[in-house]
């Protein structure tokens, strides 16, 4: 299949693109490299040996993706492109609604017009909210959102869901992602945030690194075993070996909703102290308050993307702290 | 106060228009007459002796956007401009999604930009969803909408509280109208909308007028007095009043949410045989299966407008029928 990535040159995007690669598809990739590098295209030709056809430029420009789309018969979409930074999005909502929303919608149009009836979503299990019990499962209710990128996810999903009512050909796949993290074992691609990551293994990776002096672990209160948020991290891998399986399994007219994490949770001390075993590093942190709207413990039902996707995540928790540190001392 | 009222030629965009000139603002209109008529910027002169500033285009141009903004030191935002048919909304979403959204989009930022901080936005009781008590007031849950013009709708009011969040100085008001019927005591403007109505009233004048043959009522054994749906029908130049009392009270910086409705609700029965007997003219009609979608009973407690705005729906259902015929009978 001739597969267009938005979003490509991304951390998640980036591990779509080999996977796909290697499963002999053909890729086409759109990114405006506004929180990637170009050296990641690069990498992905290291790793599998092919090339993606590239696009440079952001979405929102409506004529280019036409002519992406003229270009190129496309037999699917995986719609990764989006801003995602949780904390930037509470203070810069009209750019996050406008830009997650708008690639969304201009994404359906060029779909509609130009025939292209399979589109993956790359969501997130932010749009659960609050859990009233995990594990989560598909059929849980949506919840409340408490941050724009969040409610921009949420959004997403309902457009997409909208739709796929007025075009039943489509078929439109919600792959709701729980807390991916790792690297590429090539230690080529990972996730490299400009500044201040956002999220937990991001910052134990610079703490190790000694380009910050300590990680903020946010409440040690909640009701778990060790008093921290306990969540399902999954490996970057596993999630786009998820993709791969989702765009060959879902291909029939329809809404598919999957959850992709591995089922298990872990605490945010178990990822210091899995990271510290493992990589022989030491890694400061700090108990300080909650931060408002986290949530105590979120993990995943993964049964059904096993039933119908024949995909379970395979990667342990050592795996991902290995291949995140074989990333930091690569870059 | 300088006030631009997005989509003022619209049905009660044209009305607000009147009651703001009427109340001494100077009023500037974005619109682009994809659902109205150019005259109606000469019955707002007719009417009031006074005119209003007029830009022709759709605001999804942001550059013409801008310009307006540039040009006019504008005090406070109507935003009326919205794609508004249900059932067209169900077949075009990606269309009703992009324009509604967008051009929310793009006020706020020419709002932060242009330092506007006061917007009236139009919302609907439709983002209560399905009630689960009657009246509804304003800390009534949100409800599961049902078309992408209602979750639209939601969306926008989320998009603004949350704008309104990350700029503190802004005032966003949510004024959640009912049903607005009726027509400006004059006759000169109206609802008038192209091809086959969406809503009760322009379709119980079109089959008085003969210009369609029969009403259809969808369900006659809902659980109301008459077995059909019952509503707060409220007539434009209240709700047009109401917007005029909200730019001028809810100037303080904040989220502020206000029903607009009567708090009587009428069913459609009566709706019919009130326009009969008031106009002394015959409406046909047949009952219906019902609509995937309706709901029951719908009906405000109006006792916050009241309160905090010291606005009261003031016209009477007799007032809407008669109003709504003399307009028909002018055009």
């Amino acid at each position: 299949m001739k597969i267009l990535v938005t979003g490509g040159a991304g951390y998640i995007g980036s591990h779509i693109c080999v996977e796909l690669l290697q499963a002999g598809h053909d890729v086409v990739v759109i990114d405006d490299f506004s929180n990637s590098q170009p050296e990641v295209l690069e990498y992905i030709h290291e790793i599998t040996g092919k090339n993606v056809q590239f696009y440079e430029f952001n979405i929102l420009d409506e004529a280019k993706t036409e002519k992406v789309f003229q270009e190129n018969q496309l037999d699917a979409i995986i719609h990764c492109a989006a801003f995602k930074a949780v904390g930037e999005s509470v203070s810069k909502p009209i750019e996050y609604y406008t830009n997650n929303l708008m690639t969304t919608l201009i994404v359906t149009k060029m779909m509609r017009d130009y025939h292209v009836n399979n589109i993956v979503f790359s969501s997130s299990a932010t749009v659960y909210g609050d859990p009233k019990v995990v594990p989560l499962t598909e059929d849980c209710p949506l919840g409340e959102t408490t941050n724009p990128y969040g409610t921009s996810k949420a959004m997403m999903e309902r457009v997409l869901t909208d739709v796929q009512h007025a075009y039943p050909q489509m078929s439109v796949t919600l792959l709701r992602y729980f807390n991916p993290i790792g690297a590429h074992a090539s230690g080529l691609i990972g996730e490299n945030p400009k500044g201040i990551p956002n999220n937990l293994m991001p910052y134990v990776m610079k703490v190790a690194t000694g380009e910050l002096s300590c990680l903020g672990v946010f409440g040690d209160d909640y009701d778990t075993p060790d008093g921290t948020g306990v969540r399902d991290y999954i490996h970057v891998v596993d999630l786009a070996k998820g993709h791969v399986a989702a765009i060959e399994k879902y291909s029939q007219p329809g809404v598919h909703i999957c959850n992709l994490g591995t089922g298990k949770g872990y605490s945010v001390l178990d990822i210091v102290k899995a990271f510290e075993k493992v990589n022989g590093v030491k890694v400061n942190y700090e108990i300080k308050a909650r931060r408002p709207g986290d949530i105590a413990t979120c993990y995943a039902d993964p049964t059904r993307a096993k039933e119908e996707l024949g995909w379970v995540a395979e990667k342990t928790l050592e795996d991902m702290c290995r291949d995140t540190w074989n990333f930091a001392k690569k870059h």
